[in-house]
């Protein structure tokens, strides 16, 4: 085992705005030897996220900020390939932070089994995963969404929004979704039955938020900020929630960005916004999975793969995609 | 009774920016004859609150927009000199909307029995009244704020402010202040028990919530927005709760205001910024009216009143101090 290489890739500098090619250095190593209690996982898939930005910052958030040199922070799902840890055995698939590499070495800690009998694992960093964890927490447990309630999510086509999507649908809303072009609005009407999509390259963004929403927005999902938060904000209702996700839109400015000027209409409509992660509710992942994976049986929710293959050599180029709103559904390295 | 008149000051037309005198008409009118289930109050203290900038503007809020030609909405306290009422009977005190008058009628709903064993009959104005009230359910319903835990009030000195931070003390948090002024401050500290008091007009706001909150904010109590919400929003830790009680600092902008660019930190300290007004508790009002009567008479809450004479004639300039900052604690009219 120890005679492998494994590649990886690491922060080589910290970026201004968009990540570039020499923000990134490729290394190998040998693969090392396992202390008790220490498992060795082959990635099978990473995933690629917008919080992959705000991570390479000089800033902590809900994590501690990556060092200059650390293998760059990521999801992964993949097999277990030697085990000295009681908890998790050769053969299985497990889900964790596994890092930009090809192999991992895990502790245990914070490490999930990835069930394939429920779904491929794949899923795990998609409908079981991030994705729709995500999208679950950030709208059953943060937005309290209920049945008729009307939900817009914007970046509705991304890996989040398709889930928030769907999962409004199955708790009975109206679900609109703002997203980037003709496209990606017809795949959430046709394909992902959402109730109205709205293309804010095209679309006055205000009129068609009256357009689709005659009621008022009860509930924002918010993962692009910037123009969409502030003319989602004029159009809440009393009691609203405004679940901030992300607000991709920002994540590569080099200056300070603009506030959203209709916040008051937090106080007017004795409304709330609120950000989240969905670590908070770790314990009840295992029940969250289980209904995920009954919905994605059941056929109530497709979750869109958006699969590149390549190895890790393709991460540089694969995670600027998210950037430019190019990826539909849940972008991922495929590795093996 | 019906030979006596009434005098009234109602809204003439709709300001930009700060109400001027031309925006106000006085106007007399001889009280009416009282129909089955009304009453008439004779007003003794009217409040003088932000929110009634608000209520001016060519948009419904909280509650329906005047209408030009409206008397003033205003809370009111006042004794029942008459009533064809079987709640409320003649001599007792009531505090309600009665609007900015001398006489008000009213039919027995949304009004509150001014119990004076309590306390003097402006307390219904103050501590149990809008102001202690709105500092109780924005510090406690909506901020939960908890023993041991810091909370920043801005608008410090005035009616709402003084009752958070002494509530907070009252809950074992740590209260600082953000005011206007050196004497605002120590009044704040020296008075009301305050731990620190910060004087944004002389003052790096930054670095003073940096001296004073050294371990962060939990609760940002905020009547004030711009620049204070923004410094706040920056300091907040983790699951912190940011209360939008007002925002005076932009009541009277006349365009679009900044919304604050920091609002951000909400996801990454997956914290909640909520907005909320005190009648969504209007059924716990009794037993919170209680403890605050207490805490009053304990001495553990004192409540500035900053009483103006002089009737309703004085309602347009004595409003205009709130918005020069030029008010300490809660400011009415008194009448009788």
């Amino acid at each position: 085992m120890s005679s492998k290489l494994n590649h990886q890739v690491r922060l080589a500098a910290r970026p201004e705005g968009l990540p570039k090619e020499s923000d990134w250095q490729f290394t190998e190593e040998k693969l090392p030897v396992l202390k008790d209690g220490e498992l060795l996982v082959k990635n099978h898939y990473i995933s690629i996220d917008p919080a992959m930005r705000g991570w390479m910052n000089d800033a902590d958030t809900y994590v501690p900020r990556l060092q200059l040199g650390d293998v760059m922070r990521a999801l992964t799902v993949g097999e277990v390939i030697d085990s000295r840890n009681t908890v998790f055995t050769k053969g299985e698939f497990v889900a964790g932070a596994g890092g930009m590499q090809e192999y991992s070495v895990f502790n245990g800690k914070m490490l999930t089994q990835a069930d394939l009998s429920l779904a491929p694992p794949e899923a795990y960093l998609n409908a079981l995963g991030i994705a729709g964890l995500t999208a679950y927490c950030g709208l059953i447990k943060v937005g309290e969404a209920k049945s008729g309630q009307t939900v817009v999510v914007s970046g509705a086509a991304g890996s989040v929004g398709t889930h928030v999507g769907q999962i409004a649908k199955i708790l009975g809303c109206r679900a609109i979704g703002v997203a980037g072009g003709a496209n990606k609005c017809a795949f959430l009407t046709d394909r992902l039955g959402f109730d109205g999509a709205i293309d804010y390259k095209s679309e006055d963004l205000g009129k068609a938020l009256d357009r689709t929403c005659p009621d008022g927005i009860d509930i924002f999902f918010d993962n692009v900020g910037g123009a969409i938060l502030d003319a989602a904000l004029a159009r809440i209702n009393f009691h609203a929630r405004v679940v901030i996700c992300g607000a991709i839109s920002a994540y590569n400015k080099k200056h300070a960005i603009e506030g959203p000027s209709n916040y008051l209409n937090i106080l007017i409509r004795s409304a709330r916004m609120e950000g989240y992660i969905y670590f908070d509710w770790r314990n009840e992942w295992p029940e969250m999975i289980q209904e995920l994976a009954g919905w994605l049986k059941a056929g109530k929710l497709t979750c869109p793969d958006d699969i590149v293959e390549g190895g890790i050599k393709a991460f540089p180029d694969t995670l600027l995609r998210l950037f430019r709103g190019d990826n539909l559904g849940k972008l991922m390295l495929k590795l093996v």
